[in-house]
């Protein structure tokens, strides 16, 4: 069944061209090195993302679907090689839909 | 004007047993070394954090507030030692509010 699973997956994610696809983001920074798969330099203020199959310097949508919060990215890279995850955000996009892994906290004893 | 308000920021910040913190949370991993400060093995699955002066071994509720959702954790590291950060936790007590930097999205061509 997981294979199954595993083969419709991947028939939804083919192109976010055709109807879109819905997964899982991540983020990921310079720890992946300096130089994106266009040949570029690892952009810092600018959103950028990698995707799979997306065309180099084409623009992409994503929406958080528990927030709704959604920022829209230009692709430079190619990733996420992980199954279930279609999309990773260069910190700047991440910021933009509060995926940094930072958020402000109230601390109380409990 | 930034000094005093980081001072101002200081005072608020001494003990969350003291009516509580309110100040940014971050999440680290095992990239920082596989012991804790208190000498421990760095936990996997157990909800822990590091904060800069509660007991090690006190329980700590943190609550993000944009979104409400709150993790209890217990105190076994020392940390975060930038301006602002008032706590870190560790990747279990991160994924319980919605920290790890993962989200469910949909993408959609621009």
């Amino acid at each position: 069944m997981a294979l199954a699973v595993g083969l419709i997956w991947a028939v939804v994610s083919i192109d976010p061209a055709v109807g879109g696809q819905t997964g899982i983001a991540s983020w990921y920074g310079r720890e992946s090195g300096s130089r994106t798969a266009n040949g570029e330099k690892f952009p810092t203020s600018e959103r950028t993302c990698a995707h799979r199959s997306a065309r180099f310097g084409s623009h992409l949508r994503v929406t958080v679907l528990s927030t709704g919060r959604s920022v829209v990215c230009r692709v430079n890279d190619r990733g996420p090689f992980i199954r279930g995850r279609i999309i990773d955000l260069n910190p700047a996009s991440a910021r933009a839909v509060g995926l940094s892994g930072l958020a402000k906290v109230r601390v109380v004893a409990d």
